[in-house]
């Protein structure tokens, strides 16, 4: 057992170069862009020229409810990946990159944990690759173009009022959620109200996300709708002129990054967008080419399988044509006590009764994966202070639902603590039982589409929309947009729209507060709850603490 | 003679891998961190473990006033650092990061021009290394932390109304020059006038540019004054305790980027602060790395030499303890005949009248920079429309002030048409004749130091400073920073304050209009004339029509 933290475990770990690490996947030298020895961008030659090739499986992993006893699925993502290479698959992992802002409020996000974790820690918290600084800038530059163009005489006629398109820093920081912009007189401008979000926030991050090539890039960009006029009729990105330049800006950023494992296995770690108002996955480049690279691709979802399984299902793979062979659904025995009713201070006593309880939140994410059509395995991520029984329990749990439940020790052992959980991955993946099928069809009214996540996945009652949005749904119909997916926005704390509701509550019903369009990303966003887009620092921010030690080692980041 | 764009010979340029370029200064492999195969920023080990040895020799280009008609100054630096390479020398340049937001108004600012230029422009006018998206990431930490500690108690006690500390982005965007925050009630803090420059302008820029290392750098960010209390007094950025993590953010950005000349010499490219409320030169960690690595080094400084040479003596040389062997002023038969007073549909005739009188322009500038004890070359940067008479006139007016004027084609034959420039300036430098010494010494009043350049440097009979700030220059001196230099900022074009005054004006008077303290970055600006900090975007931006093409290149941007 390690008692080292995580960012100790990442520095001490020996990397191999990057070029180490895509030779193993058959990239040549000069097909990666080197960032520093540990990082790489894989090129468009790669990410074009593999197109033929047969893809390999793809295994998604997901979680129960989150709590804040953890659940580690980024850890389990890791250690998965490493665990099918040491049974002698070629496996490669794709996840999320991190956001920068909010690592300087509450200690940062690590990659991954203990000995399954994605290396360089410190890099791909703060500024990695430069992506979502690319984010940042083409975001900015198409705010910048809007007001410039209402600046100039405003010919395509903008309803000041009516501009959607806000701004966006990679800070958390609240004094800019709500501003008022253009003050100081003419030469600045009109004056009027709008705000910034976080980048991940940014309609831009799911476009880069969802993209399949740098020409369907600008396209959704342009298709990105930034305000409307008073008539109400939209004015596009594409009218403002501004997509081939934010295509410009991002060229880089869509070609996905090679990093490595502890144990050298090859990981893509490639955008991130926000899990609530967008899909929550990692790039459709990044997993279309590892699929076309590796034998087993094992990937995450953002969030618990309510809302990050179902996005990546009816969303990502209905969006980019993929195809899940296995879904994981991570589990610990400390989260499903919690969603049990223990409370965090107690969950190092065995509590039999409470965990029985919780697993119903546990039976519900297999359900719904299934319902999907895909095979599930259950991931136990081992604590320390589990017991047998408590093992024993989930375990019996999970046969009962026809589902094998693996313990894996990745977090203390590596890939070595993953073979078990490899090889059912595997049994799983390659049984071919799977006959994957969103969940509702392209053409259900997006009404429908709202209500049958709601009945079907968070098992609601009844679904609350007024006819302000009823009738914007059926608007964007007749528009040409009835055919999208729906991205749902609520709380990750609970199936219900409730966040201290955990386990698995029945009788509620969904309140849909506002519908949103993201037209270039590609969903219809039903928002049911506060959904916090621009966070704000804590009372002591981490960045009190942080800083270069005598070394010049980072200090207080993790 | 060329036909073909900036551009067109920068693509068709066959780079070398950045590695045999470090090679070419005794850097290994390791000691170099890859931005792609082109680029590479130059470690810690390096930048440290050079120390104790010899410098090269310090070559300044500079010029006379810029005019529409154009100097090509770092056209000139980086054809003289070709030509000292093909005479023999081993000579790298220093130059400055382009901004990325001005790229989108404007097309953008190649790094060079002709046959003389640095590569890869298409990176160096986008992304580059993100150094400076890390600092607009620092600034903005900074900023959020400062409405943080308003929002959560205030126990600095701050003055809302006297927070100096604006916020940045690297964007045209002059709908953001001035907003009111922190709307929407209590989650979102206190309503407060602000507004963002653009980042090129943040003092952490200056900061960056004048630190020596990284424990230097993390002192000078401390040192910011971000606010002010009702007492008026100041609040910094240590206060905050923002400084650590901000050079987190900055550790990478401190190291110099190395790059390469279409002839393959090494080239480093960093940091870029504001010519006018900042200092306008590269790193000094740049400067005083390439020192230690080539016996030549040739960098360059901010607009004409009245403005961009006097702030490098006056702030670079004094604060890094650096001292030129020769300082290279370009003119162009053009800008001096537009200096004395030729308009710009004009150029193409032979026209020796305005030559001469334009020549009053180069003579005060090569005075000027003798001044400092610091021989001079004049070089004659060769257009096509030249004319040999014009050409003699200008070599023969600079044989009136005992200064060699050499013709320089650079341009149209690279690093060949720099020799004879190169001999010149390789012959003034080790001559060893140079008796460097700033203007003004430290201990001099504010006030004195601002009259000193603007009736020596700018031949003004008066300086025009209300008691408001000479009041002030008096508390600023009080509180310890007397011993400052001073930051001038005015109009590029003119020795005057007036734009339109060019030539040799004489007779002028300068009028102060503001001063501020920059403590971080060690200096105190005299603010003489409209400054913009946040540029807007043209009526048809060149966003509009930049893209990629069919083969993935980049148009429009150049």
């Amino acid at each position: 057992m390690s008692q080292k933290s995580d960012i100790e475990i990442a520095r001490a770990a020996a990397k191999k170069p990057i070029f180490e690490i895509g030779a193993k996947l058959g990239i040549a030298a000069q097909d990666l862009i080197p960032y520093g020895h540990d990082k790489a961008k894989v090129s468009q030659a790669v990410t074009q020229g593999v197109k033929d090739r047969q893809d390999g499986k793809l295994i998604l992993v997901t979680a129960v409810s989150p709590t804040p006893a953890g659940e580690g699925k980024t850890t389990t993502t890791v250690g998965l990946g490493d665990g099918l290479n040491r049974i002698g698959k070629q496996a490669m992992i794709c996840i999320r990159e991190a956001s920068l802002g909010p690592n300087f409020g509450m200690k940062g996000g690590a990659a991954g944990g203990g000995h399954a974790q994605v290396v360089p820690m410190d890099d791909m918290n703060l500024h990695f690759t430069g992506d979502f600084h690319a984010i940042t800038s083409a975001h900015s530059l198409l705010s910048a173009m809007i007001d410039n163009h209402i600046y100039w005489g405003n010919v395509l006629e903008i309803d000041t009022r009516r501009v959607v398109w806000r701004r966006v820093v990679d800070m958390n920081d609240r004094a800019l959620r709500q501003i008022t912009a253009s003050l100081g007189g003419v030469s600045n401008g009109f004056p009027r109200e709008t705000g910034f979000d976080i980048t991940v926030a940014s309609e831009v991050m799911a476009i880069l996300c969802l993209a399949r090539d740098l020409s369907d890039l600008e396209e959704r960009l342009g298709n990105i709708i930034v305000a409307y006029r008073r008539d109400k009729t939209p004015i596009f990105a594409r009218d403002i002129k501004a997509q081939g330049a934010m295509t410009v800006l991002l060229k880089d950023a869509m070609q996905p990054n090679l990093v490595q494992t502890l144990e050298h296995n090859p990981a893509f770690v490639h955008g991130g967008p926000f899990a609530n108002i967008a899909h929550g996955c990692n790039s459709v480049i990044a997993t279309k080419t590892a699929l076309k690279l590796a034998d087993y691709v094992v990937t995450e979802a953002g969030f618990g399988a309510d809302l990050g399984a179902e996005k990546f299902m009816n969303i990502k793979c209905r969006k980019a044509g993929l195809s899940p062979s296995a879904v994981v659904v991570v589990a610990t025995v400390r989260a499903l006590k919690m969603n049990g009713g223990v409370a965090k201070d107690d969950l190092e006593q065995e509590n039999l009764a409470a965990l029985q309880v919780g697993c119903a939140n546990l039976g519900r994410h297999i359900e719904n994966v299934q319902s999907f059509g895909v095979p599930v395995v259950v991931a136990i991520n081992h604590f320390v202070a589990d017991t047998d029984a408590e093992v024993e329990l989930v375990q019996s749990y999970a046969q009962g639902h026809g589902v094998a439940a693996v313990v894996s020790r990745h977090w203390a052992e590596g890939g070595a603590g993953a073979e078990d959980l490899a090889h059912a991955v595997v049994a799983a993946a390659d049984a071919e039982s799977d006959q994957f099928a969103p969940l509702y069809p392209n053409e259900m009214p997006l009404h429908e589409k709202i209500e049958t996540v709601a009945k079907r996945i968070y098992r609601a009652d009844e679904v609350q929309m007024d006819a302000t949005i009823r009738n914007q749904l059926k608007e964007w119909e007749a528009a040409g947009y009835g055919e999208l997916p729906v991205c749902m926005a609520k709380t990750q704390y609970s199936f219900s729209t409730d966040p201290s509701q955990r386990g698995a509550p029945t009788g509620h019903s969904v309140p849909v507060r506002e519908v949103r369009l993201s037209a270039g990303a590609g969903f219809v966003v039903a928002i049911c709850g506060e959904i916090m887009t621009m966070p704000g620092l804590p009372r002591v921010p981490a960045a009190e603490t942080i800083g270069l030690n005598d070394k010049g080692d980072i200090e207080g980041l993790f």
